[in-house]
């Protein structure tokens, strides 16, 4: 091994988890819209429809490495921690 | 609420859901590339003070809206995820 490779790796390493992290605060900017929108018209946020249809999406297009199984255990814990952001913002909205 | 609304809504998320998936990939291939170039070497793959650094990064770039003990959390179960890659693929070589 030669320390440059695996600093290389390293670097391109950082710049995948910054963009992971930018998709990721994304993602959770539009579930809050999401929850507002749905707030609004009094509809129940949580669709297990809805998510059992993301997940066979992500299911479909996975190319790997990764297999499915531990992509969707992946995906349902950001899709957890973006319904939580969604609680919090309502408690919020009954506050007001 | 409009339901164009609701549905253009998802329809964003469902792209930035693929894009998520793509990257989680790119970065799951990179780790494995390391820990072949660890193996290499002999180097000990799991490394508790790269992976601090990893989350501190995150931490300095996290702009919201979710909080950096939300992303923390989902990046070490991206990191977890990676490590198992590794130790599959590092059993696979010592089978050869």
């Amino acid at each position: 091994m030669s320390n440059e490779q695996l600093e290389q790796l390293r670097s391109e390493l950082d710049d995948v988890n910054l963009k992971l992290l930018s998709l990721i605060n994304e993602r959770a900017g539009l579930v809050q819209k999401i929850g507002t929108v749905k707030r609004e018209s009094g509809v129940n946020r949580f669709d297990p429809v809805r998510e059992r249809k993301m997940l066979d999406h992500i299911a479909d297009h996975n190319e790997g490495p990764f297999e499915t199984s531990t992509l969707q255990h992946l995906f349902k814990q950001i899709f957890k921690a973006g319904l939580e952001l969604q609680e919090e913002d309502n408690s919020k909205a009954l506050l007001v």
